[in-house]
C-alpha cells in the first residue's frame, strides 16, 4: 500500500464531519511532516469562519469544566465545537480528575464536538507551533467555535491571546489570584473575566478587587473602550454559562463594530508567517556544515575568542550563501 | 560632550569592581544599542568564570528571602555576588513587601553585590534576550556567583536553566506544589530542591512527597545519577542557607567530574547565539520593504488565497536576496 496520504481526498472527508479525517489532518500538521505544506495549501480556502474562544487561568480555577460546560452551551445553539487543550495539566490531556474525566466523555461521543490535546508533545515552543496549525484544520473542517484552553502563565497566554478572537481570563475564589493577575498582566489580556466557583466564599471579593482593578486599567481601543464584563459562574452545575456565551457575543459583536476583530485576524496571520519563517530559518542555522557551524561557534564563544553576537553574525553567513 | 560611550575604559572600570560602570555596560547590553557589539566584543576574553545559580519557584515560597539568604553566605566566604531578578514580582524589581525591602538593603550598600531587576522591560521575550547578556557583564565584572530568579513557570523555568550552572527549584508547604512541580516538569528542571518555610505545617509531608517523586524519576546523566538533594530552610532566619550552599558546591563538583558542566556551558553557548540570530534573522524578516511584507501577506492568508507557509517561504526568499 502506498503511505503517501491523499490530502485533498482528506481534507474533502474532514469537511464532511469525519473526526478520523481531521484528526488525520492535525497529525500531518504537528508532525510537521512532508505533506505539511501540501496540508496547509489545501485547507486555505476554507479558513477563516470559526469563532476562536480562549481560556486561560492559573491552574485550580476551574478551566477544563468551563470549557466543558460552553461545549455543551454551544451544542445547544447546534454548533459544531472544537476543543484544543494547550495544558499539560489539563483532564483533556490525560491528568483527569475522575469528574473531569466524566464530564469530557459526554462530549467524546458526540460527532460535532472534536476534543485534542496539543499538549502531548511535552514543551511549551511545541505547542506553540502545533496549536495554530490545528486551528486551521478545526476551521476549514467547519467547526463552528473553537475553545482554545491553556495554562495561564506566562508564553502560553499570550500565545493564546495572539489566536483568539476573545479570550476569558478564569478565576476563582480564595487563590490570590487578585493580587497575581494583575502582577502578570492577565489584566489587559483578558476580553471577558470569569469567576467561576462563585458558590464559594470570597467570591464576591475577588469580583469586587477585579472590578476596582478593571476600573484602574481601562484599556482604549481606537478611541472606544470596552468594558470588561465579569461574570460569575459555577461551571461544574453550568450555573453562569449562558452569561459567560452572552459576553463573548457581545465582544465578538463589538470588536466587528471598532475594527478591532479584523485587526485582531491581521494580526493571527502576521503572527503565525512569522512564526514559520522563523523556525524555518533556525532550523537552517542548525543544519549548517552538517549540524557543526553550531557547535564549533559555541566552543568558541564559551573559551573567549568570540563574542555570541560575532558568532550569530557567523551563522546568518552561513544561511545566506546556501 | 561625546555620546559615544568608551568601551574599553568602561570594561576596565567594570573590572575595577565600580558599580556604576557594570550598570551602564547592562544598559548598554539591554537596550540593543549600536554599540553593543562592541561591548559584546569587549567582553568576551573575559568571560566564563561566574558560578551561575538559577533559582525558580512558584509565587510566595520565598525566592527573593533565600536569593537574600544566599547573598549573604557567599558574602560571608568572601565571594563577591551578582543578582539577576528575571521576575515580575521579585521585591528586587519594585514589587516589595517591607521586609523584603530590608533585607535586600542590607546588600544595597555593599560594593561586592550588584542587584538588577531584568523585569523592568515587562515582556518575557525582553528578559529573555537580555538576561544571558546581563550575566556576560557580571561575569566578565569578577562576580565569583551569579544568582538568577526567576519565577517559576513555563518558559521563565527553561530559559533559567539553559543559564545557570545549577538549578534551585523551591517550594514551600501547604502550597500544592508537589503536585503541581510533578505536573510541571520541574522535577527535571531542578539540581537542588529547597523546601522553604519549613517551620510551617506540613514541610515534611513536602519533602517526603518530593522524595518519593524523586525516587520515580531518576535522571541519568551518562550512565550516572545525580541524587537531586531535598534541602530544608527557613531562608528568613537564614536556617539551612547553609546547607543550600554545600548541595549547590556539590553539585559543580559532580557536574565537573560527569562531563555536564562543559556539556551545559557549551549548550548555553549555543542556545545564546542561535538566539541571536534568529532575533536578528526575525528583525530582518520585519524590516522587508519598508516594513510592508509580512502586512501584504497576512492580508493573502487572511483572504484565503495563500497558506501560511507558502507566505513565510515568500518572506524568507526577500531576506536572502537582501
Amino acid at each position: 500500500m502506498a503511505r503517501k496520504v491523499e490530502v485533498a481526498d482528506l481534507v474533502d472527508r474532514a469537511r464532511e464531519r469525519q473526526p478520523r479525517a481531521v484528526a488525520r489532518l492535525i497529525s500531518l500538521v504537528e508532525d510537521a511532516s512532508p505533506q505539511l505544506r501540501e496540508v496547509a495549501a489545501a485547507l486555505a480556502p476554507f479558513t477563516g469562519r470559526a469563532q476562536v474562544v480562549g481560556l486561560t487561568g492559573s491552574p485550580g480555577v476551574g478551566k477544563s469544566t468551563t470549557t466543558s460546560a460552553l461545549v455543551a452551551a454551544y451544542r445547544a445553539q447546534g454548533k459544531r465545537v472544537g476543543v484544543l487543550a494547550v495544558d499539560p495539566s489539563s483532564p483533556f490531556s490525560g491528568g483527569a480528575l475522575l469528574g473531569d474525566r466524566v464530564r469530557m466523555q459526554d462530549h467524546a461521543t458526540d460527532p460535532d464536538v472534536f476534543i485534542r490535546s496539543m499538549a502531548t508533545r511535552g514543551h511549551l515552543g511545541g505547542m506553540a507551533w502545533a496549536t495554530p496549525q490545528a486551528l486551521r484544520v478545526l476551521d476549514a473542517a467547519g467547526f463552528d467555535v473553537v475553545l482554545i484552553e491553556t495554562v495561564g502563565v506566562g508564553q502560553s497566554e499570550v500565545d493564546v491571546v495572539a489566536l483568539a478572537d476573545t479570550t476569558l481570563v478564569l478565576l476563582a475564589p480564595g487563590m490570590g489570584d487578585g493580587i497575581q493577575a494583575a502582577k502578570a498582566g492577565i489584566l489587559e489580556i483578558a476580553d471577558v473575566f470569569v469567576v467561576n466557583k462563585a458558590d464559594r466564599d470570597g467570591a464576591d471579593t475577588t469580583a469586587r478587587e477585579l472590578k476596582y482593578m478593571i476600573s484602574l486599567g481601562r484599556r482604549e481601543i481606537r478611541g472606544a473602550s470596552w468594558r470588561q464584563p465579569i461574570v460569575k459562574t459555577v461551571a461544574a452545575r453550568g450555573e453562569g454559562v449562558g452569561e459567560v456565551v452572552e459576553a463573548i457575543d457581545a465582544h465578538r459583536a463589538w470588536t466587528a463594530d471598532h475594527g478591532e476583530f479584523e485587526h485582531r485576524r491581521a494580526l493571527r496571520a502576521r503572527t503565525e508567517i512569522e512564526a514559520i519563517a522563523v523556525e524555518t530559518l533556525r532550523s537552517r542555522l542548525g543544519d549548517l556544515h552538517g549540524g557543526d557551524a553550531l557547535d564549533r561557534l559555541a566552543k568558541r564563544v564559551m573559551a573567549g575568542d568570540l563574542d555570541p553576537y560575532a558568532a550569530a553574525d557567523s551563522l546568518i553567513e552561513g544561511v545566506q550563501r546556501d
